[in-house]
């Protein structure tokens, strides 16, 4: 049966190593596996960055930089559905509708929002901070507390059928799940089909400073050129700094992390630093010189966006009359 | 300086006395004493409706009924501006940006909210459950929460300077005030100007079986037909009633509450009663025969309605533009 997958990525600019090993490889090997049938829907989500302020001029130009990058990693807007969030203004119509039947109780146990006010507690000093209305939480941003719904809407505006996910965005997906399935029990329909995970060969990368955290994309002190001096404490004291660098190696090299091991086997801590350095280079030099070339024409760039983002259009507006129609509104 | 006014309706189908004493017979006040250099926006705002559950036919038709029903009251849409807010995407927009930048706490804030909460906790029997974690609260929907965001959306994004408000929205018009500024202020912007209460003639009407309370617009037991016997036991042993007739029969008879006093000052409750329902007869019979009459040609209305949104939608979309720029989506 065919495929119908979304994906969505923040716009954090040149992507990251974390980036390109935890979506965009996939994006590419999904493109590359994927049939005539099949659609493939792929999102630079910027109304979801809205909820971590940044500068406007910053916004839009690592939103240009990522659409350059996703591009210059391999995803070809002819035969994927490349497109900026913000320009397709049904999901939020489908946010409004989906937050209009989704309990707050539901978005209470989301871990990323119960995380958040565990953050805000610690920073004034409360720790038991788990509740909305404790004074650490009253400063945290609406936005965040409903995102897993506009997540749910980006999936079912399309009615997507395969959802690409990291273990950090499994309850996202289900919260999407019950929703959908709230709605069609609500309003008697089928119109949405549950979105099911779509398990992909990509390895979790984690810090490079800290292995045991997953790799942040937007943490700015995860850049490049730690690649070389990252995990040296790691990798004398503990496994995880080792594992991770063959993990991110075995990655770029597209091979299995078994094989890059036993490429690897005879390096010293340094030689197999030297090595990962060296596949991140081979790696990244390419991309990087696509990507300044596609930025270089960034009217090219632009137009390319606006023709994916027509399409796009076409296929959520006729969805969004589907919806609007089903819960009365048209 | 000209004005630009916003002002939403619930869509209840057939009007009752309080919408339109509250909202409809302001519109037309509006209308009749506006410039040309004034534009005056009134919507159908039944994306709002959708927090309350009915059914998608009972929401259609009663869009389309209160459509009839306005222009049957007298807002001409060839002066005045009537859309349904579902059919302009930007109020779902503007929401989400809006809602980046809302603090959980503004919306914990709001009256309405708490007293959902109150309600739902008397419900399970638990009288503390100003607590959005408390198990009260769970099922109540995330769309309740955020509403306050949409309706200060529904006012940014025509810029709109001044908003005919009732006692019930002065919190809600505030709100949209703070996140105006908060805006401004975020974005170092003049974007939004500050949205003034527009204070108009109306009297408040009160609910005809008690006459302490607002009358309803949803409360189905606030019917016409009530006119006549509502109030009598208030009458003989309190002032509430007879006032409260006094101002229907004063709104509806477009003059002041001292005047219908004197008019009715030598009439026994019987006579006052039938006063009253007289005026509601007079006002009400030519209003319901021009309602029937446009529903009958509802393609007539449905154009009508489509030709308004496609005005509405050019006035949203170009400052929808600007908003998007102005936070970095475009």
């Amino acid at each position: 049966m065919a495929m119908r997958v979304f994906s969505g990525i923040q716009p954090t600019g040149v992507p990251q190593l974390g980036n390109y090993l935890g979506s965009l490889q996939n994006w590419v090997k999904l493109q590359q596996n994927s049939t005539a049938d099949d659609s493939l829907l792929f999102s630079i989500v910027d109304l979801h960055a809205l909820t971590v302020p940044r500068s406007p001029q910053k916004l839009r130009q690592e939103t240009l930089e990522m659409a350059a990058s996703i591009v210059a990693c391999g995803v070809d807007p002819s035969k994927s559905l490349l497109f900026r969030q913000s320009a397709v203004a049904a999901h939020t119509q489908l946010l409004w509708v989906l937050g209009c039947i989704t309990p707050v109780g539901w978005l209470n146990r989301m871990t990323q929002w119960k995380s958040k006010l565990q953050q805000q507690g610690q920073l004034v000093g409360q720790t038991e901070a788990l509740n909305v209305h404790a004074p650490a939480a009253q400063g945290l941003l609406a936005g965040l507390f409903t995102y897993p719904v506009l997540m749910a809407a980006d999936i079912l505006l399309y009615k997507a059928t395969h959802i690409p996910v990291g273990d950090d965005q499994v309850q996202h997906l289900e919260l999407a799940r019950d929703i959908a399935e709230h709605f069609n029990k609500t309003y008697k329909t089928r119109l949405f089909p549950l979105p099911a995970p779509l398990l992909t060969e990509s390895k979790r990368v984690m810090s490079l400073r800290d292995p045991q955290r997953k790799m942040s994309k937007s943490d700015p002190n995860e850049q490049r050129r730690l690649t070389r001096s990252a995990g040296s404490r790691s990798m004398r004291k503990e496994r995880p700094g080792v594992a991770n660098l063959l993990a991110i190696y075995a990655a770029l090299r597209e091979t299995e992390c078994e094989q890059a091991a036993a490429e690897l086997r005879d390096c010293s801590n340094a030689q197999l630093k030297e090595a990962v350095a060296e596949a991140v280079v081979q790696f990244v030099g390419p991309v990087r010189s696509e990507m300044q070339r596609l930025l270089a024409n960034a009217g090219d760039l632009e137009k390319m966006l606006a023709e994916n983002e027509e399409k796009v259009n076409g296929i959520a507006r006729a969805n969004w009359k589907e919806i609007a129609t089903c819960v009365g509104l048209q």
